[in-house]
């Protein structure tokens, strides 16, 4: 995101370099970054998927009719009744083309995104009668909005606790997340958690950014659009739950915070991921939207491994590969972000040395890691992107 | 509702009433309830408007094509950078041609629901530095959700204390509902709060309601698109917010909650408000949702106080009227809610005696009110209302 500019609207300069974004085409070439910008990658705003949408053209438009999705009740039947059945059934459907985690034998709980839905599942592993608040932790460097979004009320069932890897036992709610935000390690659980004690973040664990390796069947996964077709204006996630009580509590969480999540979005979202996964079922279709997220990223880690190597003045965590049982193929990850560390001695907060050149990013000690690191956004519009690129060449 | 059914997919019986169906047009006719099924009143669900929108017809349909609003940002640049500008400008429209509620000098947070936005508020006013939670109150009977709520996670910061009434000083946080959830009273604070401490739920401040009688010019003031147009599933509120600081604090709770609004239901939300306010524009336009809205309940209300008066067994709070400066007409009050009173001498739990007859309402107690009253929603399809009104008279 450029700052002061608004995101969605094509206020922003036009670029010339047309070839340039033939090349790589992410991103519209309308959308470009002025010189003296300050470009925005803190947040982990999936702008880069918009080129696809665009491409797709009018086909890709939900209709929604003024009658449509009134009332409170999406599935009055249901477990989680806010849930719409169309959505639900392209979710699992999309789970099962993709094979990155098991859906059947699981309840689906829907968020308004991953957000919502890892304090709803904080809360449904709490216990409501403990003396005092339970930990919940993560290994650092762990995604930094864990602990404001876990202490924003200060509960009296839990209490961010920090790093997992300082402690012991199995007396917390540890948060998994794998491929790792911000450093796109995969992970397992590190604590010797009690069954039921460990909520799975997988929202980046899709074939654009890693390897697929095996069929994830853990006791609570969580998934959002926003990383997936890049959708995240529709603020919207779903949980998949083994256990019955679990799901029950966290569809309370969700019906007591607000009564609920968009039908709109949830109706958007169905016809979104149908058209996803109805390229993959037809042969002909090469309007696939894993196969243009890879492309792109790969093109992005490259042109960033590049610059990082010419300059001598960053490091990057080293690059892994696997078999993707999707792909069909060994390929490397690509993480949504880059955790990019200042190896310059002189440089202690990175961060602030970024700044310094027009690029905003999260400091390492956010993630209860290392001032000297940073989290890049890797999904911004090309414009963006090639921006950074050019500003850390500059860098000395 | 009616229990065990999806309430939106058409299945329910069809009625071969046709008749009655076009003297009271809320609901489309083919909607009915079977004479065994259980109707469910419990919440406020909206779904009397669906006749308004089907009329309306294709021209209420909101069309978003699939690269749009893919940032979670809307406007990076404003205070609330997840408020869509255009569905801003609608609800500021609105407004002005209502009159309910002053809109120059306030600033606008958008909230998943009303629900979410009073949980923003009751954390914006709170004391970071308290040593204890500060109390919340309403004067009973108020709304049910308020205390469940209030104490979702126990909050260090925000503690339900219960009802106003009971209270004195200014040293709580009290959300005034006016007209009031349950009973339709309007309301003014009634505590002798300090500046900045009340929270004025003006969800039902409209004309469909209540006469409009001023411009409501409180502190904070809360709103939502499901008592308005009917679109609860939208999960769509607003709060008008006077002071700087706490609206940034609520956009801080929005943002930590669940990082935005769906930017779908906004988009689709303007442009049903945008065809609220220009049928009033347009003198010739007679598809007037206020003017629909306000014939239904007014019907309703008439059926269900000559069901009251005729058979004896209960008592409604007394009818209220007034000039409203958006009809320029005395026009009586018609509630969202009936709160409906069992003089029965041997009952004593008028929820339970309504269950017996095939009707879900909730209980008096959960309002911090008597058991011998029940909140029955008056929104709901014309079938529905009309099975009420066919099982009250039945009650002996």
């Amino acid at each position: 995101m450029v700052e002061g500019s608004r995101s969605d609207n094509g206020s922003l300069a036009r670029t010339t370099d047309g070839e340039r974004s033939q090349q790589r085409p992410c991103t519209p070439p309308e959308l470009a970054v002025a010189p003296d910008a300050v470009i925005n990658l803190e947040l982990g705003d999936p702008t880069m998927y918009e080129a696809f949408w665009k491409e797709a053209g009018e086909r890709t438009a939900v209709v929604i009719p003024g009658w449509r999705g009134m009332s409170y009740f999406s599935d009055a039947g249901g477990l989680c009744w806010f849930l719409e059945p169309e959505f639900e059934r392209e979710v699992r459907r999309l789970h099962r083309l993709v094979g990155n985690a098991a859906v059947d034998g699981y309840h689906l709980v829907v968020g308004t995104g991953a957000t919502q839905l890892s304090q709803a599942a904080i809360y449904a592993l709490s216990p409501a009668d403990a003396n005092h608040p339970i930990g919940v932790v993560s290994p650092a460097p762990y995604y930094s909005a864990y602990a404001p979004q876990t202490d924003l009320l200060l509960s009296g069932f839990y209490r961010w606790a920090g790093d997992a890897n300082a402690m012991g036992g199995d007396s917390h709610i540890e948060l998994v997340c794998s491929p790792n935000n911000p450093d796109g390690a995969i992970r397992e659980a590190v604590l010797s958690s009690k069954p039921g004690k460990a909520i799975h973040d997988l929202v980046y664990y899709w074939p654009q950014y890693t390897p697929i390796t095996g069929t994830a069947a853990h006791d609570i996964m969580l998934f959002t659009m926003s990383k997936i077709t890049g959708h995240a204006g529709t603020r919207l996630g779903w949980a998949l739950v083994k256990d019955l009580e679990v799901a029950k509590k966290m569809t309370y969480f969700v019906d007591r915070s607000t009564i609920g999540v968009s039908r709109d979005s949830q109706l958007r979202a169905a016809k979104i991921l149908t058209l996803v996964s109805d390229a993959y079922d037809d042969d002909k279709d090469t309007r696939r939207l894993f196969d243009f997220a890879q492309r792109c990223m790969a093109d992005r880690w490259q042109a960033l491994r590049a610059t990082v190597a010419s300059t001598g003045m960053f490091s990057l965590p080293e690059e892994t590969s696997g078999y993707c049982t999707f792909t069909k193929q060994i390929v490397p990850a690509y993480p949504a972000f880059a955790w990019l560390r200042c190896e310059k001695e002189s440089v202690e907060n990175c961060r602030e040395l970024l700044r310094g050149h027009g690029v905003l990013a999260q400091g390492g000690e956010l993630f209860g890691g290392d001032a000297r690191c940073v989290r890049v956004n890797m999904l911004e519009r090309d414009g963006v992107f090639d921006v950074l690129i050019q500003r850390l060449s500059s860098i000395e």
